[in-house]
This record gives structure tokens, C-alpha cells and sequence, in this order.
């Protein structure tokens, strides 16, 4: 059994946070982010990964929207991994992710990730739990791979309530600008919470700590896109990078 | 140090062999082989990944042309490896070798693979000691994953002498034909002979037991291909592969 139990950690920002006053260091986040993209960018030494995940309407998409509205598209890529294809279900579950890893000097958004081969796979009952054990394994020692290279990696599960779901399910169904993103399937998964709070447990258990998952309260958005940007702006601080001088001839 | 010494391996077939004999057997072997491939696509089940090592001018290409003759050539790809490029070395050193992995149903062969990244790179002092080890272990890992999905994995060394290898470079110099295969670069690289075997050594070591090297004593060719037919054809006969039957509706 997992010694993470999502239903205690909490989905929403403490009380006595001052929303105004969070809006406006989220800014400066993203504003420094900005910078941040920039030289890592000139300098050409590091990457970036951002794994999100998160239950259906946990708000990945508006997380990757918010917090990089102020960085160079040029810099920044995003993949959202969907159900396989038949091609890419022909190869080990690592191969369409390994592809998309982000070469030196730019940032890779995972919208979603290998992570699903050990959660939504297990769920479907297409991974039994020998597999997923042999999954953990691979996939710590290809992050390792990722990390020895100079890519860092952020992994962030989307934190949110089952309530909030069910609330965000039904704007989608009121929203006609939502109406795209309803899923018929979207209520059956409200029925599998148990599980997928088992094996998301599982997975920061077995891949954690050397690469640790950042659980983000995500019920508001704010207090969301605040998190993810901090986290963010404090892994590249800590990189100590430089944009290169100018080479000169001598 | 390592307990593979190169030297002590010979690079030429047993005295009491047969010439004539061995190549009528290649013969059938690749016969069968060609029938192997053809089950290996209709079940869809597994795929094959050849990778083929050796010092310059160990016959690799050789060995591709002769011994995949008479396959469908939809069935098998070949990819060499070369020195990496620009974008190839911002990334991770098994990121491009990932991508040619086999599909289900397809044979790959590797000219060339991702153990050059802890041969060729020691060599020229691009990769120290401690690099290496943790290479080893991401490789076995890496190879896992292949595995796990299915994929089974033939790892040849082709293993001539140095007196072989002077000769084909002689034989290069003196052929039009064979002109553009020759590098002025061959020569220094038969100064780090010992350097290669010491570091072919620990990678039979480090990269083995599981998924085992084949030494080929690769200095008479028509020994070399009956060596590496009879790998593959074994290999693939062991998996006891049938053809689909015919779906019916009921």
C-alpha cells in the first residue's frame, strides 16, 4: 500500500493566502519565466521537462495556457499524449515519449505522459501489476538518461477534488465554448477515482524521490498557476545560468 | 579489468572445417531466413534488432548484403550509425537510436549502434570511466524495455585480427572500387587497437549476460555469414512463430 493518500493532501490553497496579492507574484513569475526561457536558451547547456498529469479537467491545458503566456513559442514545445496509435502501440511505451524529449537550450511541456502507461492502462485493465513494477523500473532509469544529458525534469500531478470534477464536467455540458472538450467518458471515469488514487500512489512511491513529484492543489486556478510557475522559476534560478560573452578573435 | 581478452578469441573458422560444406549450409540458412521473416510479419507479434559491431572493415556491411540477400527487403531496414550530428548531440546518446527501434513484425539492423557512445567516444576521451559505467547501466535498461515489448535482440562483435583489418585497408588503397571506403583515418585508429579491445572487453562484461554478445571470428567471410545466419535463423526459430489463421465470422 502507498504511503501517499491523495484524499488527505489537500486540493485547495490555504485560507489565509491573499488571493490579490498571489495574482500579482504569479505575474512576476511569469515574467521572470520569460527571462529565465531566454537564457537557458542562449546558453545552451541545460533543458527543461514539465510532466503534467492530473485527472480529466484538473486543468492542464489552462496551466500550460497561463504560465507560459509570456514566454517565446519558439522556446517552449508542448506534446499532449493521447490513446496510442497502432504504430505507436507497436513499439515499447517509451518510444513515442523519448522523441519528443527536448534537445539542449528548450523547454518540453508532457501533457499527460509515459505516466499513463502505468495509470489509465492499469485502470482499463490492459497492465497487470507485474508490468507496472517492470514499468517503474524503466522509466526512473530513462529519466536518469533524460537527467545525465542536462534535461530537468518537473513532474506536477494537477491536484484536484472530485467535486470540482463533477462541477467542471457540468460547465462543459452548459459552456457551448466547453462543449468540445465533453467526453461521454468523462463521467464513467468519475466512477474509477478509487483507483486511479491507488496507482497515481503507486507512481510517486516507485518514481519519486530522486526526481520528485510536486502535487499541486489545483481546485482554483490561481493558487494552481501559482505553484506550477513557482516551481518552474525556481529549477531554472538554480541552474546559475549565463548567457555566453561574445567570442573574440584573437 | 575485464575477463574478455580479445586476443585469445581467434578470428578464423576451426582447421577441420569443411569451406564448401559451410557455404552450401549458409545457403540454406538464409533460405530459411527468408521464410522466418515472412512469419515474423503475418503474427505481428515480435521484431528483431540485429546489432552488428566490429572495428573498420570487419565485413559489417558484408555481412548485411550477404546474409539478407533473399529477404523482403519491406521487411528488414538498416540503419547505420555515424558520428552524430548537431542536433542528434543535444539530445540524450540513445534518443537516435531509440527512434529505429523495430516495430512489431520488422527485422532492424544497426551498422553501428549506441555502444559506440561507450566505445569510439572512451577512445578519443569523450567519455570517461565513470560516464561509461552509468552508460552501462542505462543501456541494460534501455534494452529491457525493447525486450519487454517483445523485441528480441542479437548482439554480434565481429572480431578480425589486426592483420586482417591492414590488409583490407591495402585493399582499399588498391581497388577503385573500393576507393571511397577508405579514410586516412583508418590508420590512426589501428594505433588504438588495444584501447578498443580493453573497452570491447568491459562492454561484454557490463552489457552481457542477459542479452549476450556473439563473437564471430570475422576474418574468412564465408564463416563470418554462416555464423551470423545461423545466430538469427536460430534466434528466430526459437520463438516458434505462427502464421495467422483465417478469421471467420461466426
Amino acid at each position: 500500500m502507498s504511503s501517499y493518500d491523495l484524499q488527505k493532501i489537500p486540493t485547495r490553497a490555504p485560507d489565509n493566502l491573499d488571493k490579490e496579492e498571489i495574482k500579482q507574484q504569479t505575474k512576476e513569475l511569469i515574467d521572470e519565466l520569460e527571462e529565465l526561457q531566454n537564457k537557458l536558451f542562449a546558453e545552451d547547456k541545460w533543458s527543461l521537462l514539465v510532466i503534467l498529469q492530473g485527472m480529466d479537467a484538473s486543468g492542464k491545458d489552462g496551466a500550460v495556457r497561463e504560465v507560459f503566456s509570456a514566454v517565446n513559442p519558439q522556446g517552449v514545445k508542448v506534446k499532449s499524449f493521447k490513446v496510442p496509435t497502432e504504430r505507436e502501440l507497436a513499439h515499447d511505451f517509451l518510444w513515442r515519449v523519448h522523441q519528443h524529449t527536448p534537445r539542449r537550450g528548450l523547454i518540453q511541456i508532457f501533457n499527460r505522459s509515459h505516466y499513463e502507461d502505468v495509470l489509465v492502462t492499469r485502470v482499463l485493465g490492459l497492465t497487470d501489476d507485474a508490468t507496472a513494477n517492470k514499468r517503474f523500473a524503466l522509466i526512473n532509469s530513462f529519466e536518469q538518461l533524460l537527467q545525465e544529458r542536462g534535461t530537468q525534469i518537473i513532474k506536477f500531478y494537477l491536484h484536484i477534488s472530485q467535486e470540482e470534477q463533477k462541477e467542471r464536467f457540468h460547465d462543459r455540458l452548459n459552456n457551448p465554448r466547453k462543449h468540445w472538450k465533453y467526453n461521454p467518458n468523462d463521467l464513467k471515469t468519475a466512477e474509477d477515482w478509487p483507483l486511479y488514487r491507488k496507482y497515481y500512489g503507486e507512481v510517486f512511491e516507485n518514481c519519486g524521490p530522486q526526481i520528485p513529484w510536486t502535487i499541486v492543489p489545483a481546485d482554483q486556478n490561481w493558487y494552481k498557476e501559482y505553484l506550477v510557475a513557482k516551481t518552474i522559476v525556481e529549477t531554472l534560478r538554480s541552474l546559475d545560468m549565463k548567457y555566453p560573452g561574445l567570442e573574440t578573435v584573437e
